[in-house]
């Protein structure tokens, strides 16, 4: 009998532990919220880095203001505190002229085109051929060499509007931008057309990094609007011969040297593990990168400005980290990981934001069951900030290579029906993003963070 | 040990028919949104509304138009089965001349602004007086009769910005634009000011019903833009005495007989059991009424176009009712719930869309215990489709007045960050409805018609 009461005393201290540090933590998401709706600097940070920067392809000269501005902003909230680590980038460029037309009873038509990130140019010249409309590879190779060889093959394959979250239907759509244009070429063809990756129907055509195959000829490579797709399918059932116009100015270079920018808060108890958090700083080289990644830029910046706001003094290590060079082969989260990895660096979490500044509704994980056991405790603190849900799969591009048996892998996620309407096109820009989204996006970030350095989290696998 | 096996079986058999119910469901849902995603014409018709009709307060020969039409795009759906119940409904207007303004350090400033409905107008003159800047109505009394009397009143005081739903952070401004100029002409004010009820910063003035008090002198009444607000304020800092000059052209008149537009599918098995979705037909009278409500009434329409589309026969009988004037009164909830009891018509639930165009998160419900255990278990086939939640409290102030014990009431849960952005300006448009957002929302709406049809639903209280 008096161990059943000492074990109910026990139980019951424990029970009101736990209860106590639920409502502390309460308390602490409440004055994170209260801090970022009231005080945030996201919302500026991202119309400087959008209007003043602009767009900021890896290797340009305004990827480097923006890394020198992000490691001046940063230094506001961790003075002394910021460390630049080189990265080795591609360095290509778009050039000043890109034109894609034909001509169709009679009218000469221009039609919104832009070239592929990484694609060959014309050499000065327009390549001009008849056009073959495909939806697959596996359409294109039915359809033989002979009917392929000197004209330019068109992937006309719309994204699945039916697949609920667009991460998925973009997904659907990629390998075609990806390896379309070596495919094409395996097949003789003079250079690849694809329909933009996107779900809106408008006239913005979204570039993208595309790969050439190696040993495969490097034919130039453009995506069309979704308007213009539509168009040009249009205009070749009237007449299949009609002659294509492509003009490509894009130019390859040496690579370069840049940098990711870091920031730190030394952590109080456990110094050595560290929880990073961070976006890329790169975007394509059209538009203004702004939800791309503009927003988990200045997102992770008010994770840090948050924290040392509202005073709080972190167990552990806490990083945000500018990557360099997402789009264009993942040189800065390579190169990240590998010397936190050569340094014996401990990460026990990372987190990213890279889907859009939109309105939060949980987080993407790449966890372990243990993990996620403790991970979804933290829901019912997390339910009245309308964050709904940890999903299992998907964290971010940058922070994928810290993978280990050790790390938590996080991702923020949020109601991304836009996202892809933006996503690599002229139309990205600040004008496009809330400050209430961008600004509950940062909160929820600064929460989770607030969580996982508070309660720490076990092992990975 | 028969019994045993017997009711194992049973058990078994129960189980089984459960599973198998919930696979069809998950079936039919699937079917529905792929229609939607596919074939919709939600999108189309709100450009319709937005543009060839535009906005359409209640009394107005525009909401005349706007009923014309939703009957006959309804009468595509349902055939023979569209009728009109005629509404008793204000009829007021703005007038074409607005005018608000003051002078200071010798410049000429004229700032957004727009009249309250159902404000009086300055009788073609301008009312010029000083103004005393408030943020509550304790304030205003503090002031005394002497501070107020002969002046204009201004009360400036933002949304909290800290509520994370922008629903609970309208309701906390929403008495000032009621009762504030009855308020305000208690204490011997001429005019009366407020902040526009909005969480964006931005110079597009918010206007929206005021109520006079009955036997209180009834002054005019207007709303500022955020960033107007900010300026008048300022410059009450640098000059206390500033005359501010306020001219309305607001008329009232008769009240006048519109509809509500009520289309069916009649029920196979409990025809005599309604489901009512909706959303109302009115707007205020500048901007298009885009997402308040033209969104809801497109996606009630195509609730009834989408069930027709996949030959689904309901048991119940479905209504999709289009109400008329709930902006300024709610006569047409009012009458329709009225006209129904009146019947003996008996309702098992009602639906309702006015939280603009967005996202679905899932839905609103002003349900007992019984009837949310119902609900709360179709949350599994829900999640899918990023419908998280059905939330206690709130539906539809159309639905409203239907409220009994028998019936069930739903509203449309979005992500409602930038609704109160748009909501009551000329920047409730067209262009900021999503087509995607639009038709998940719809999507969201006909599955729980389905749902709620296929099971029933227990009676309130």
């Amino acid at each position: 009998m008096k161990k059943l009461v000492i074990s109910f005393v026990l139980l019951a201290a424990a029970m009101q532990s736990q209860s106590q540090s639920a409502s502390n933590d309460s308390a602490m998401i409440a004055s994170i919220y209260r801090e970022v709706m009231l005080h945030a600097e996201c919302y500026e940070n991202l119309h400087y880095l959008c209007k003043n920067i602009g767009h900021r392809l890896a290797g340009s000269e305004s990827a480097q203001k923006a890394i020198d501005w992000g490691k001046e902003v940063l230094e506001k909230s961790a003075p002394g505190n910021v460390s630049l680590m080189p990265v080795e980038v591609p360095h290509w460029t778009r050039g000043s002229y890109e034109y894609g037309g034909y001509s169709i009873d009679g009218l000469q038509k221009e039609i919104a085109i832009t070239a592929l990130g990484g694609s060959v140019g014309t050499e000065g010249k327009r390549i001009t051929a008849e056009v073959v409309e495909v939806k697959s590879f596996d359409e294109l190779k039915e359809l033989g060499e002979e009917a392929v060889k000197g004209k330019i093959v068109f992937f006309n394959k719309p994204l699945d509007a039916t697949l609920i979250n667009t991460g998925a239907a973009y997904g659907g759509g990629y390998p075609i931008r990806g390896q379309g244009p070596s495919e094409a070429a395996k097949m003789g063809a003079v250079a690849c057309l694809i329909r933009s990756l996107t779900l809106a129907d408008d006239d913005f055509p979204h570039t993208g990094a595309t790969s050439y195959e190696k040993d495969v000829r490097r034919i130039p490579a453009a995506a069309l609007s979704a308007v213009a797709s539509r168009q040009l399918s249009q205009d070749l059932k009237k007449n299949a011969a009609l002659q294509f116009s492509l003009q490509l100015s894009c130019e390859a270079f040496e690579r370069t040297m840049q940098a990711n920018v870091i920031a730190e808060i030394r952590g109080t108890e456990f110094p050595n593990e560290y929880i990073t958090v961070g976006g890329h700083l790169d975007s394509w080289d059209i538009g203004e990168g702004a939800h791309d990644d503009g927003t988990g830029i200045v997102q992770s910046i008010e994770m840090i400005r948050t924290l040392q706001a509202i005073g709080y003094k972190p167990k552990r290590t806490i990083r945000a980290v500018l990557f360099i060079n997402e789009e264009f082969g993942n040189d800065g989260g390579e190169t990240y990981a590998r010397i936190c990895k050569e340094s014996g660096l401990v990460h026990v979490a990372a987190l990213e934001s890279d889907g859009g500044g939109f309105t939060p509704v949980g987080f993407n994980c790449d966890i372990n069951d243990t993990q996620y056991e403790l991970v979804e405790s933290w829901l019912p603190i997390l339910e009245p900030y309308n964050l709904f849900r940890f999903r299992r799969g998907g964290s971010g591009v940058d922070i994928r290579p810290l993978k280990d048996d050790r790390i938590a892998l996080f991702g923020l996620s949020v109601d991304g029906q836009r996202y892809f309407d933006y996503h690599h096109t002229n139309n990205d820009r600040f004008e496009n993003v809330n400050k209430r989204e961008l600004e509950l996006g940062a909160a929820a970030m600064t929460s989770l963070v607030y969580l996982l350095d508070q309660s720490g989290i076990p092992a990975s696998k």
